[in-house]
């Protein structure tokens, strides 16, 4: 098999010492491998400019202090937002709890409704179900088409003054299906809801605009975009942040504590940052948000579209294989075998060198809909490349052969 | 002025990258700084090792599977506990934030009461004043002595059946003073209340023992401990784990997740770590612990006992120097002097090479009983030496000089 020409070679991969010659590492969208500026920025920020953040009066804390902040303002910048609007989280999953506890709390009562859409992430199902429980709030689901988009003219028909919170994926972790953000938006507006869009799967290569995309919470995490683990990020409109009670208590997110006055908290986005930030975290985070500035996201978003394109025709061709989610997928192919489990699926592969996940992506409302417990993911990113498809398809031709 | 020849030197201080020749690092009460051995365990996860947990089926994935597992065994043992009751947190901070929300919301009704001390750091104070809120529980603050130690005189006496938890330090962030915890424990039991120690200060030089000292909750982070940022770890006992609501909702903590059925959660310690983990840095967390064990934490408070000691004998020789806590404080000595805010004393030091941190050290209640808006303190560690001291107390006569 012949790679299409149209794919525009990124030439990156040696940029990443975690893929060895010969390895194929389809699991991006479950996190990314770091290119090593990344890993540099990490170790250099451990081994030559390591101290605390906000509280020293020594030098090297004020310049550690200057770092943490100049990678709000770089990690704002990738979703296009005012850093004051930016909170750095442990991850997209903190983030979207840290809405549900603070805002949600604060704002919905028994019978307000929360939309949903069916292949949406745990992680933007189960905050809203703990949520919805403890305040009698109602979660509705709004399905999706045939090619696996989330269904915006449903979603159009559902919505109505009781929806105070429309939640949804940016991009499919499923089925890289991207949902037009601005048109579900003004929906949702239309209606009075606020709108939290999870990013995870975007943010590494789509130029997110949340100005111009209208949302009002924007998660992700830095772990997928290259970043390293343990951090993410909530972006909010500040007018909302603003107004949202602290969700975890500590230090740095006080204004004053008293044991007999009781105690006032900081501004936002301080606020919501209790403890010792994950400081090391947010200067790596930096350095990937320049990473994928300095490569472009539109250039990496293409050159994804071209792999997955060559990917879902080779695919196509193979007998019992069903392909899920539109062929403009964004980086993303899930796909099941007649007859053979994704595990043993992922375990052959595995045996050639390819990486992929098997299992329910974390997204076990969308596998109930499919009617399938598992399905096979091969997720691309800007490293990848037509050797990495052509692995994939001769892996799947082994498993061909073995369950023949 | 000359070292007490009974100082026994570690002489560790070539392991550490990022304090350069000459430069006093006295901030180890903030955060450590790190041993080569975890910065390169750090960079090694990510240039090598790198993959997500528990979710994929390819080798790479199952071989992060185990280091992280691993990791879990390795920092539970930092404190004698069982690896199943350690769940991975974002700092220490969300770990006491954890417990008051899930444990706390769960077992606190109005009128229960909540017993702290008034040396306690806010991380200790404001999540349960929060729970308080929102319970109706009351929170009692237990006095300190003269040389500045938790009263557990005074404890013995306040607590009474309408106590559900007792929250304290196990080593005071300011003083530096040392709890009996055992004693403490008894106390709190004795009356039906659980009891719940921020082990910050402790665990980079005490031998902590959670089934010696018999508690029920042990919170700590890995920064202080010469280990990564952005994570931390909260231990309980396992069988109140066990019977512990959820706290944050995603990934990896839910059993099987239904629209329609709802979601039910999987068992203690995964039910409370949503989300891809901070991989590397319960990888980090793993080095240090190692670090820590291979050095012995009993020499490091030794070795620390005869800084303070030196630090403290020197110290007070100076005329209208105050200085804070107990002879034995356990690595950290905190000070004043008339005349000179602590910031001008911090900034002086800073020019002279002698990092340290001035300021309410997160614990205001604390300085509103010492009838002062701050303090210096000069905390430290492992690879601290007399050189140290040398430095910090020169520089306290050159504050002398300048304010004369």
């Amino acid at each position: 098999m012949n790679a299409p020409a149209n794919i525009a070679p990124l030439d990156v991969k040696a940029q990443f010492p975690g893929i060895p010659e010969g390895w194929h590492y389809l699991d991006s969208a479950a996190t990314a491998q770091k290119p090593q500026a990344v890993i540099d920025a990490i170790t250099n920020a451990y081994a030559h400019d390591y101290a605390t953040v906000h509280r020293g009066v020594y030098e090297r804390s004020a310049a550690m202090t200057r770092s943490y902040e100049a990678a709000r303002a770089a990690v704002a910048g990738l979703v296009g937002g005012d850093p004051e609007g930016l909170v750095f989280t442990r991850g997209a999953t903190e983030a979207i709890n840290l809405v549900a506890a603070s805002w949600g709390e604060a704002n919905l009562n028994e019978g307000d409704r929360i939309l949903l859409s069916r292949l949406e992430h745990h992680s933007n199902i189960v905050p809203w179900q703990m949520l919805a429980e403890r305040t009698g709030a109602v979660i509705d689901v709004c399905p999706i088409t045939a090619d696996g988009r989330i269904d915006l003219s449903a979603l159009e028909e559902m919505l109505s003054e009781h929806h105070k919170l429309v939640a949804l994926s940016h991009v499919s972790n499923v089925f890289g299906s991207t949902l037009d953000v601005r048109a579900a938006a003004d929906m949702a507006h239309k209606v009075g809801a606020k709108i939290l869009i999870d990013g995870c799967q975007a943010v590494p290569r789509l130029d997110v605009d949340v100005a111009a995309l209208g949302v009002d919470f924007y998660a992700f995490s830095a772990h997928k975009c290259y970043g390293p683990t343990g951090v993410g990020a909530l972006w909010a409109q500040p007018g909302l942040l603003d107004h949202m009670p602290p969700y975890q208590g500590g230090g740095a997110m006080i204004d004053r504590v008293s044991l007999e006055d009781g105690t006032t908290y900081a501004p936002a986005p301080a606020r919501f940052e209790a403890g010792t930030p994950h400081i090391v975290g947010a200067v790596g985070f930096h350095a990937a948000a320049d990473w994928l500035s300095s490569l472009g996201r539109e250039a990496i978003h293409n050159h994804e579209l071209g792999l997955v394109a060559f990917a879902r025709e080779e695919l196509s061709k193979i007998d019992g294989l069903t392909l899920y989610g539109p062929d403009d997928s964004a980086g993303i192919v899930s796909f099941n075998m007649d007859g053979v489990h994704g595990h043993d699926v992922a375990t052959i592969l595995d045996d050639a060198g390819v990486a992929v996940r098997a299992g329910h992506h974390c997204a076990q409302p969308l596998m109930d809909y499919l009617g399938v417990s598992a399905t096979v993911r091969a997720s691309f990113a800007a490293h990848s490349d037509p050797s990495d498809v052509s692995a994939l398809v001769e892996g799947i031709y082994k498993v061909k052969r073995i369950f023949g």
